[in-house]
Formats: structure tokens, C-alpha cells, sequence
């Protein structure tokens, strides 16, 4: 009644009162450093965040605050508070199977393919993803981007979890857990895409596993749909050494060139992995806007190698970065990931200086956003864009003294000192706790399917 | 009165009454995944743990708990118990400067000396080593290795933790924060050994800070003292390409064959790095005994290089892990180094199945206790051993499910799951709570100088 008062009194002409009328906002973020990831990657020591419905309204110093009449205020209490961060290639699902097949050769054929035909179905893809979205949240990732089967089950929870995502049905050569027939996915992405073409969080997509498990002719026909719906197209290239080596056999091209006859070389495209790129196929990627996801942790752990991602970034290529499913990094939040990007390409550089520490968090939020084409509406913390924000609480012991915030996130954080998540204006988790989840279900759920799983196994797989 | 009595009834001859009494045991660690790294590197699916005084009384089934008269009873709660890491080496002080020079070239000489010049006395000392210490405790370290300068002070606080370590005061060729002249360490640090001598947690040790930054002459009289005193010398070795250029320059020798010419090279003798070994030097150090610290993750953000660490273990060297100081690796738990060696040398060979998690949680236990050549004491679960011990939960989301703890314990977990910390018998730390520090003021006093340090290098070093 009284700010309806104040609006009226505010809407006569030649009012001055002290008591201005402040615009409403739904959220204020207080008492942080702020790294906004603006275009001049400001960090503001004592900034604030001002959020309205889905949108950031203001960024800027505390003084900001008071311009406001805010719904809410969350003490930031000297914490980073940052865009949120993009995982920009994952497979949640397969939570369940983490830590199965750790430090074995021949994984994907031996033991992921199998356990993937033995196991999966549409209620364990549910409960994967569930726990995969938890410790999404609890790690401060706000947009990821899902390759695998059932996923408009994926999209159901992530929906429920409040996540912003973009979801790739899987399509492949041979008979999979949501499709008797090889190929089966594309009708299945068809359906998918049609049934979340308007969602505000979910981008459905079609996901061809591989220039290797998918046929030319399919991958033209994913092409032209993706083209005909506008939707994207998540896929793994340039990952291995057979790949190389069978499709320089049968095509007598690179994998990159490969994708490119078949029409799949463009802005819609996301590409998980591209260890192996030359400087050619780097500057087709980056002519035909493809969109990069770097998977260090998860390609160390499989000995393949590291992606030129940081001359990649250098030329301007969309890079972000991403665990990869659970099954090769083991985990999914992207905080953990920091580290080893900035150190593992200095030693590949023999050069300390490079990969500094904002570079990764750049490609880690807005890279990212810039991978999945999404950076007009994500990645940084600026007016107008769409409220994903993490606040990382800086009072654990590693990272005391706290000189630089970068240097602190990268080489000292853990994905346990995030504090809030926010996706949308909505707040997913506060002081560490999910609130659109329940994550003590969710766990218990994943232990009683470890235990079945692991029984099973211990029969043998068919 | 009453345990007399059943004791004397017990001493009978023929006496076989039920209430057998039960030998007393200090405390008891039950439900846990015990990890003993003994001979056979057992894994006791529902364990239990028995100590009694500073010791390891029983390791067994969950049977065994009945047999005991425990005074306390520590529920592990299904969480992992294993032996405390062993951080062979660091310069625990330096977290004073953590964050600072980062991702810039020629930092040693640019930044570290002159920031210990500057800064570095005996509150530094003090307060920076609280605060590593209290970063060891939560993160499961129970015995590490530091060098730095006012060594005493470093002995003094560390005694207050209840942390087992060795202690090395430095020896350096220029004038140090503790003596005003090149090489005061030496006296300083036969002071030190004096002091310490008989301490059963600390064991006190000459730190000649490099082969190029301490003399022939200086190195053969820590040579000398070691033997005479039967102290530990710590010492960086074939750590940079600078040292190997000068000791081949001015000795015609690997820094390894250096370290052997002048009498240092054995059983008394940890190195840290070597990263820079040939086979030939490799086969000196083991035949000398000499411990070996590998600081991949420091070596990797320095871009160094990787060290041999996997050959080295595979021919039966003494090698640990460690952190470094954390201006190097800017952290000082081991559970954060895990996943690192276990990928980065998957990487080194280009083999996935190299260095598996058994093999990386070992080096950080046992391997650690051999490096600092403590095996007789530390580092595994068994009994006659120091019981310095463990529990890490198993309840965060990235856990879940849990196949195997190796596993779990490399790929996914955190520093933060670790839950209590055991050294010598004594609970240093209890469900996150550090009993023998004041984490929050010594948390706040590291602010404070972080703070001033701040100030001070906005208007320039000298």
C-alpha cells in the first residue's frame, strides 16, 4: 500500500521528495567481487547484482544497491560472485556407472558399451541425471550441454532441477537402450526437438555419437535436419586415434573435413573434444562458428592427449570447457576442471605464463556460453542478460590470503566452496542447500543402483 | 576396581566365564572401508581399527571391535579409513603469499626472494605455518616435510597441532629472514636438531636449500653434521634447467652425481623434485636410499616438467608425494594432488592403464612414510604401528555411487570429505572440527597480513 503510495506520488509531475521511489527488483547480490566477464572483464572489489524476473538488471558497486527496491538481498559476505559456468559436454546419466572401469584399456567397447546394453533404461537415466544435476548445482555449473539415450527424460529433471541446458538425443550405428533399431535416435530427436522447441531453459538437440558410429549418409540427414528445425548438433570429434585412422582410410579426409562434406560444419554444431586438429581443420572450425567443448581432465585420464584449446582460444574459436560424463572424468562440476587447464598447458607449452588464471575462468563461463552459441544471453554478468550466478565463498582455509580472485578460483577452490547457484533468476541452491532437489533421495537412490550394479557385475556381463 | 577384579579372575587357571574381559584400547574406529596398505594391500570391506596409546593395537574385521574394552568408539559411518597422507615436501609458512605470482616468468628470484626478504620473520613464520598446518589437518595430512627459515618456530606451532613432521631448517648462500649471513642456517639449524632431538613427533633436519644455492664446501658440512648427528637433510634436487646447465658447467656432473660427490647422497637424504633424472642418477638414488618428494602439481603450474615418478616407483624408489609450498602448488592437501599424478602420467606414457588409483593412493601414504624413510613407523594401517589415521566420508555427491575407494578417493573426492584426522593416537580433528587450532583466528590473522602485504606491494618491493 505504501510503495503504491510512493509510485503515485512519484508519477506527479515536479516531484523531488527524498523519499524518490526506487524501481523494484526481485534480487539484489550484495558485498562481492564481482567478475563480470564484461567486455572488458571488469572485477569490481565491492560490486552488486541487481536481478529482475529472468534478467540482470544493473551490475555495478555497492553503491548500486540503494537504487533499489528489492524482494530480496543475498550478502555475498566478501565472496566471488561470477556468471555461472558452462559444462559444455557431459553424458549425466552415466553417474551411475562412475568410477567402473577407472585406468583399464579398449574402456568405450569393454566396458562402457556393455554396461550401457545391460543396464540402461529410462529410470536409470532419471536417476543418473538427478545426481548429475545435484552436483551440477552444488558446483556452480548453470548450462550444460547432455549427449545420451532417453534424453527427453533428461530434459524432464533437468526442467525440475532448474538447470539451463542444451540436450542431445543420441543417434548411433547399432541397436541402443532407448531404440531397437540402429539409427533409431533420429526419429526420437525429431520428437524431442519438436516437444521442447519453446522451452526457456531447454535447447533440444541431436546428438550423432561420432564420425565413427554414424554413417555418412545419416549424418546428412542430421545435418539437414538441423538446418530444417534451426536445432543444434552435439557430437565427439577429432577424440581418437582410430577415428584418425579410419576415416583418413575411407575418406581420405580429417574428421573436421569429413564433417564439413557432410553439412554438419557449422553454427548449430558443438564439437566435444578436438584433440586431434590441425591448424587447417582449426581454421575451418573457426570459419564455420563451430563450437568447442575441451575435455582436459577426462582426455588426460584417457591418455589421448590435450586439444590445442589454448591456441584455439588464442585465434578466437569458441572454446569452453567440459568434465566429459562421469564414466571417463569422473566428476561434473567445473571448478575442479580449473586447475588442470591452466597447468596442464603450461607444461604442454613448457611456458608458465600461459593459460593464466582469468583466461580459464573466461573459458569457463563465458567460453562456454560462446561454444553452445549462447553468449548473447549467457556468460558474463552484464544488463540485460539472462540471471545465471554462482557465489563462491572464499572462507576455507586454501584460500586464505585471498590476493587475486581468479588466481584463488583456479589454482585453490573447490567445487564445495560454491555457496549459491542461481539459473534464471531463480536461486537453485543457497548456503549449500538444493532447493529444487532432493538430494538426499537422489543419493540414497544411486547407492541401492551402485549396489545392483555391482552385484550384477560381479555374475559377469552378457 | 571392578576391570581389577575381572583381571584377576581371568588369570585363574580353568577360568572360562562369559564376561571375559576385554584388553582396554584407547579408541576405536569401526564401520569403515579400511584401506591398510600393508603387505598385501588389503582392503577390509567392513573394518574396524584398535589403538591404544600412540599405537595400532588390532586392524580386522568388524568382529574384532567386540573384542576390545574401548574407551571411545568412532563410527566411521561407512567412510574410507586409511593411513594419514604423508606431505614429503613443503614450505608450509609461504601460504602468506599464496596467489601471489602466479602465471609469470622467472618467479623465484622476482618474486619469492624478494617477498621473504621483505616480509618474512618470525610472526610470518608463525602465522603462515598455523595456517598450513590447519590446511593439513582437514585435508588428511598427518605427517609432512617443510623447509623454510626459523625452522624452531615452524617446530614450535606444529607440536601445538599435533602434527608429525620433518623439519629442516634452510642453509642458503645469501643472507637469510633468519641470520644476516650467508649460511647462519647451518648453526642455526645444529641449534634446532639440539632442541628437537628426542621429540616423538618431530624430527628436526638440515635444509641446504638447493645444489645451486649452497656451495661444495657448505654441502660436504651438512654432510658431515648429518652423520655426525644422524639428521635428515632435505634438500630441492634437478629441479630447473638452470641447475643442471651451472652443475654441469662448474662440476662436470648431474646435480644427482653432484649431491653423491660431496657425501649427501643417502639413507638420511630426501630430495624433492628430480625431475630432471637420468636412468644413471636413478640408480644412484636408490642404491643411496634417498627419499624422493614428487611435486607434479608445483612442477606442472612451473611447466617444468614431469618427473620419472612412475619408473622411479616401479624399480622400488622411495618416492612420496607432496604439494610443494603454496606460492608453488598454492594448495597443501594431498587428496587434491591425487588425480593429477594419476592422469598426468597416464598422459607422459600415452597409456590409460598406467599409474592406477591403488597405485597414487599408495605413494601418498606409504609411499610418502618411505620417502621420508618413517616406514618402520608410518604409513599403513597395522598393528605395532603409530597410529595416525584417516576417515574420509563418503557421503558428498560426487561419491556416489562408490565401486571402489581407490577409485573414489583419486577421481573424485575432495579435501573436504575428509572428516577426522588421527596423529599418534590423538583425534587432531573431528567431524571438520580442528581441536588442536583456532581455525577461525587464525583464518582472520591471515587475512590481516594478507591484507598489509597487499598494501605494501601496491607501493613497490625493494
Amino acid at each position: 500500500m505504501r510503495r503504491l503510495f510512493l509510485a503515485l506520488l512519484a508519477s506527479l509531475p515536479g516531484f523531488t521528495g527524498a523519499a524518490t521511489p526506487r524501481p523494484p527488483a526481485d534480487l539484489l547480490i550484495t558485498n562481492g567481487r564481482v567478475l563480470t566477464m564484461n567486455a572488458t572483464r571488469e572485477v569490481i572489489a565491492d560490486g552488486c547484482i541487481v536481478i529482475r524476473g529472468e534478467r540482470i538488471l544493473a551490475v555495478g558497486p555497492a553503491a548500486l544497491a540503494a537504487q533499489y527496491a528489492p524482494a530480496r538481498t543475498i550478502d555475498a559476505r566478501g565472496g566471488i560472485v561470477m556468471p555461472g559456468m558452462v559444462n559444455a559436454h557431459t553424458h549425466l546419466a552415466m553417474t551411475v556407472f562412475r568410477g567402473l572401469g577407472d585406468d583399464v584399456p579398449d574402456r568405450l567397447r569393454r566396458f562402457i558399451f556393455p554396461l550401457e546394453r545391460n543396464f540402461v533404461d529410462r529410470a536409470v537415466v532419471r536417476d543418473g541425471t538427478l545426481l548429475g544435476l545435484l552436483e551440477l548445482i552444488e558446483g556452480g555449473v548453470t548450462t550444460f550441454a547432455d549427449m545420451y539415450y532417453f534424453e527427453d527424460e533428461v530434459a524432464r529433471v533437468t526442467r525440475q532441477a532448474g538447470l539451463r541446458a542444451v540436450l542431445g538425443q543420441t543417434i548411433v550405428n547399432f541397436p541402443a537402450p532407448d531404440s531397437p533399431e540402429p539409427y533409431g535416435g533420429l526419429a526420437l530427436a525429431r520428437q524431442f526437438i519438436a516437444a521442447y522447441r519453446d522451452d526457456p531453459l531447454i535447447t533440444p538437440a541431436f546428438a550423432p555419437h561420432a564420425p565413427y558410429t554414424v554413417d555418412p549418409r545419416h549424418l546428412r540427414l542430421v545435418a539437414e535436419a538441423s538446418a530444417e528445425l534451426g536445432a543444434p548438433v552435439l557430437i565427439h570429434l577429432a577424440e581418437m586415434t582410430e577415428e584418425m585412422t579410419s576415416i583418413r582410410r575411407d575418406h581420405q579426409m580429417t574428421p573436421v573435413e569429413f564433417l564439413d562434406s557432410v553439412g554438419l560444419l557449422n553454427r548449430r554444431l558443438v564439437a566435444a573434444h578436438c584433440i586431434f586438429v590441425s591448424e587447417s581443420d582449426q581454421a575451418l572450425l573457426q570459419a564455420r562458428e563451430v563450437g568447442i567443448a575441451h575435455a582436459l581432465v577426462a582426455n588426460l585420464k584417457s591418455a589421448k592427449g590435450v586439444a590445442p584449446a589454448l591456441r584455439m582460444f588464442e585465434q578466437g574459436l569458441r572454446v569452453g570447457l567440459a568434465t566429459d560424463g562421469p564414466m571417463s572424468g569422473n566428476t561434473l562440476d567445473l571448478i575442479g576442471q580449473l586447475g588442470y587447464v591452466a597447468k596442464v598447458h603450461k607444461l604442454d607449452r613448457k611456458d608458465r605464463n600461459v593459460m593464466p588464471a582469468a583466461t580459464v575462468v573466461e573459458m569457463a563461463t563465458l567460453g562456454g556460453a560462446r561454444a553452445l552459441h549462447l553468449e548473447d544471453r549467457i556468460g558474463s554478468l552484464e544488463a540485460g542478460k539472462l540471471a545465471d550466478v554462482v557465489i563462491v565463498d572464499t572462507s576455507s582455509t586454501a584460500l586464505q590470503p585471498l590476493y587475486d580472485p581468479y588466481s584463488a578460483l583456479v589454482y585453490a577452490a573447490s567445487p564445495r566452496d560454491v555457496r549459491t547457484t542461481i539459473v534464471h533468476g531463480r536461486i537453485l541452491m543457497e548456503d549449500r542447500v538444493v532447493r529444487t532437489l532432493d538430494a538426499e533421495a537422489i543419493k540414497a537412490r544411486l547407492r541401492e543402483l551402485g549396489a545392483r550394479i555391482q552385484t550384477t557385475l560381479a555374475g559377469g556381463l552378457r
